[in-house]
């Protein structure tokens, strides 16, 4: 039996009826991820696995490097060929981390290939696959047909056009292309030189002369708009914890003020907070007015080796988990847009697997009897994207607050390799509750639970983001 | 199969073995709950599901509110039966989430009804149960032979008087029904308008005139004393972590006059540590001295969502897990009763689950050689009172410490129809042994684990507390 | 059936010939404990369990404590068998914690006893094993070659000699016994007496006049190059939390001059983290040099219980688990070695399982494409070696970053007695495989997981660490 077969993480029969008879044929909403809307409005094609796999995933650079892999061969100047080579060296290595599950369920979905990838079977899996992917069915648009993808949400900043997503919805494609609106920049006030550009860029895109804190908020605000009207209807944000200062929107308005155009130290941290607030809070605001989620990614330490950022750049595997405090200021950023009636509709994640119960909790407070799971405690992010850390998720879920409003998964990912991390997570969520079920933990019921995982699937996150395609 | 059975969680014939001969006929201590003297006293009937299920528990509306469920039909002026109906539908929707279990478990115990409840089954499941409720077995001391309660602890302010614990001890009730100490309001100078008033009560109840630090220990001790008159034996304390002010007991001297009778700006954090440490050293001493246990319940957040809270109060359902450190100052504060000889029996509960391994071991820093397990690792505490967080409790206690001196559960419940809590607990616990017994990780010898079973189910509390009808 | 039969703690097919076929017969590395190397260079000849077991063993003394057990008898004036006794009754009261899995199971390997020990077995225990310890074959030397440790690392203070290192290593012992540099007095300036005494004793046994903090490090060093010498190859580092000081060199110079012979007052935290900063950074720097591996221990909070730091003394079962943060200041501290290119092999073991995702992702993000598993995310150490804490270990690592990579287990122990915690630990690891295995959720090829279980028992440590005799 091939290694990834029909029940494959599936381990007793109510998980397999469950999977096959309520989760398999669903549609995939990908409501966050990091794919180059670029691509999809081009409908690329991709030249061989490299291109498709290995060009931007750090979580193999990182896997390799770990493994004593040289940099050239990572994201050095050696050829596509032998970096694949270095990486199928490595797979083998990889036993027990999720880059081997992925590896062969990618390989199989994409290309029905049964083998295992090692140094071996990588010259014939490279041939195969590069005569594979020349088909029209493999290009980027055929993918997401293929993968059953309704709609996905790309991520983007505020200070961009939206020329790629504009190009989809024109062009009829059916899947909906949606940006996500991502203002981390507007703030970033730690590198004074790039945020004065930015605010540039952003009044550029907007038509709203950017030198007050306030205009900051309008130019923010029409861009908002302007995602809105392409249909997009989620912002996100990548924080190492919730912004919270007690300080009024003056103080904002000052420390604008001394960064914009003027000295260019960097800023200390209580500025940083101080400005991020209230940014936040009106991107909140924005958020709740028109109908909008708001995506909080918590709690990640980024680019810890200097020496590869110097040489490589930023974010190219040398991240890792945190470990702030997290409850006070998310408590409090929460409740500050609650208490005015301004708190849109909220997804928490966080990366550091000891929050779980902090974050499960903490989406619990801030119901108000309109939408059903208002805020939620997203999906196993990053890191936790895996079997361990989704189950504890589903199960850290399923004890502090309602698993059956739960709006599922995303892949968050930068490939077009990726989307079988949708069936990876609802076998998951299937062994789970068929484990459950046949221990009798659920009451034997499958339209029951089976409901609950159709739900889980694909029409809580329907209901709930309300995107146009879907 | 009816979904609540015989042998409900427990998976392997050695769990249902320890659960049926040692486990399920011992009698229960409830030792923490929250359950007003005053329908014991009085001997309550309950009119219908809402008022002895739905009145007052938080954990209900919680899950109503994130659920959807607006206010009015949750805390608002809808009616007893429409809250219920509410209620119901919400029921299905808590698939995997422990109310699930409790409600269908104390629906059969109590009822013996085996439907589940949801929208359909409602109607004639209120009807049902209404006639039952009606009994003389099912008013509150009726409940309370039937669940077999040899003796419960509420929990009571210091400066409250105690008729109704007395009236129980004076008309002969079988069930030992005993106060807590637990003064939390003697420090609370965060609010001084309240904190001032409170000691005007404490002045009344004790007829100490608390205007001095000295003072008010006296008064508290004095009210200690009255507690133990009635049989009180334990102290509790809700705190988000341990105070470990290292200053000495001139300074909350100083910090009481300040507050008390003064100016009436709230106190600040530093403020509240000093006299909260001394405060807290002293019930410590008066504890140890009286043979008493203190009870520490750490880490919560309390009241996040200030719209609710303003609205409807505090303590409903808007109070989620924090993440506070806790090691160090807990480690200062048992160290400095320890090191006058003055720690008492301590049980140290937590309510993040991150913590468990810290609390696990700051459990075993301070026996002395008197009583076993002397200070206590507490049992899984409010969002970890379900199977998971049980489990992780159990098995960081077993790892960490003596798991055979351990004196088990408490419902911490507002409810008389949450006794049933205990029973899940057992069948968590014997779940847990009788998978280790078949795989070898025990030996096979039912006599020495479920001797343990049996300590920990009930003679160990019964010991270990010294409640006087037990 | 006894309870330590061939199959303990193996539950499948799979895990069974994984263990028997591919981890039983592999030679040990015990790359970090705390024996005695005089007792190896004198060949020591224990006279009963007492000797062997309890005389040291704080893990014993800490369980004896919490059932009750007074102190006169644990480290007190009882007789060594009176204590046995004692602890022969604890036995039974440890049920489910790692203590009574461990005392089987050296009751079985070392003396074939298959009995469970209690109070009634204790006395004949005690009469067979004080006859079996009498024969050579139990001696310090010939327990290390029935347990077949090719090589083991003790742990020692860079101000003390090497003079049974150099004994075993001149007489010829197969067995590689070697010293590992542990230098946390070197900044110890919170006891100024102290530190000042041991900078003494460093500088006569470097023949350096350590009055400057450069003096420091040249007498460090020196002694780096005789650890070098008589085959050591790694340095061990206790701390609360990394040291990462953002201050240079000349801070930690004149924090040096204020403490060295001048007032005794003891240093604050930041004065500690400036001079330990630089010392730690040198001492990476010296590892980095001569091929070694640096191991740091983060985030005990140790000798809690003053009363019995004051009656008997340090490290005698009164530790526990800490909560420090730990993600950022040890980022810094890699980093800044990194970014010099002066980062050695490191091992980073935590002690607070609640930081094993953050532990397991800080080590992927120092890797630099020369060893294979450079950064290691170090085995189940103190709390945590046992079998939950160890599962955690493996499956983090395994999410996290690369298990093949691995270099398994130490016993971190002051006894003679505790090598099969090699044995326990190889059983749980081909526990967790073979149910992988047996679940689908690894490829079904025996040689690929029994290679990895072979590489991690023996051969990646021999690999990584590079001793001499291994």
């Amino acid at each position: 039996m091939s290694f990834i077969h029909d029940d494959f993480l599936l381990a007793s029969a109510a998980a397999r009826r469950l999977y096959h008879e309520f989760a398999r044929e669903e549609p995939v909403i990908d409501y966050h991820n990091h794919l180059p809307p670029r691509d999809i409005a081009q409908d690329r094609q991709f030249r061989n696995l490299h291109e498709i796999w290995l060009e931007g995933d750090h979580y193999k650079w990182r896997a390799m490097r770990c493994n004593g892999v040289p940099e050239r061969l990572i994201t050095g100047d050696a050829s596509p060929r032998d970096k694949f080579l270095a990486w199928a060296a490595t797979v083998p290595h990889t036993l027990r981390n999720p880059l081997y599950h992925w590896t062969h369920l990618e390989l199989k979905r994409y290309f029905g290939i049964d083998e295992l990838l090692n140094e071996k079977t990588a010259p014939a899996i490279w041939e195969q696959t590069e005569a594979m992917l020349a088909r029209p069915e493999m290009s980027a648009r055929g993918i997401l047909r293929s993968q059953k993808v309704r709609a996905l949400c790309t991520t983007d900043d505020p200070a961009d056009g939206l020329p790629w997503h504009e190009k989809c919805a024109a062009d009829g494609f059916e899947t909906g292309v949606y940006p996500t609106f991502r203002p981390d920049k507007a703030y970033a006030i730690t590198d004074p030189v790039s945020w004065n550009a930015w605010c540039e860029r952003l009044g550029s895109q907007s038509n709203v002369d950017v030198n007050s804190f306030d205009k900051l908020i309008e130019a923010l605000d029409r861009r908002h708009e302007a995602f809105h009207a392409v249909g997009g209807r989620l912002s996100d944000h990548g924080l190492n914890r919730a912004f919270a200062s007690p300080q009024g929107e003056d103080a904002a308005r000052r420390v604008f003020d001394r960064y914009r155009g003027g000295g260019r130290a960097a800023a200390g941290a209580e500025e940083l907070e101080v400005l991020a607030t209230h940014v936040m809070l009106h991107v909140g605001r924005m958020n709740a007015r028109r109908g909008w989620t708001m995506q909080l990614h918590l709690g990640p330490i980024r680019n810890n080796n200097a020496r590869l950022a110097r040489e490589i750049g930023a974010d190219v595997g040398c991240d890792s988990i945190g470990d702030y405090p997290q409850a006070e200021a998310l408590s409090a950023f929460l409740n500050a847009l609650d208490t005015e009636s301004a708190l849109p509709k909220t997804v928490l994640y966080n990366v550091n697997p000891a929050d779980n119960y902090v974050f499960g909790t903490m989406a619990g407070n801030f119901a108000d009897g309109t939408t059903p799971g208002k805020v939620q405690f997203g999906s196993g992010w990053w890191f936790l994207d895996q079997k361990e850390g989704m189950e504890w998720q589903i199960n850290a879920l399923s004890n502090l607050g309602l698993l059956s409003r739960f709006i599922g998964m995303l892949t968050d990912s930068r490939s077009f390799m990726s989307f079988p991390r949708h069936e990876y997570f609802r076998r998951t969520l299937c062994n789970l509750l068929g484990a459950d079920l046949e221990a009798g933990l659920l009451p034997a019921d499958f339209e029951l639970a089976g409901g609950m995982v159709r739900n889980i699937c694909y029409a809580n996150a329907k209901a709930y983001l309300g995107l146009a395609k879907s």
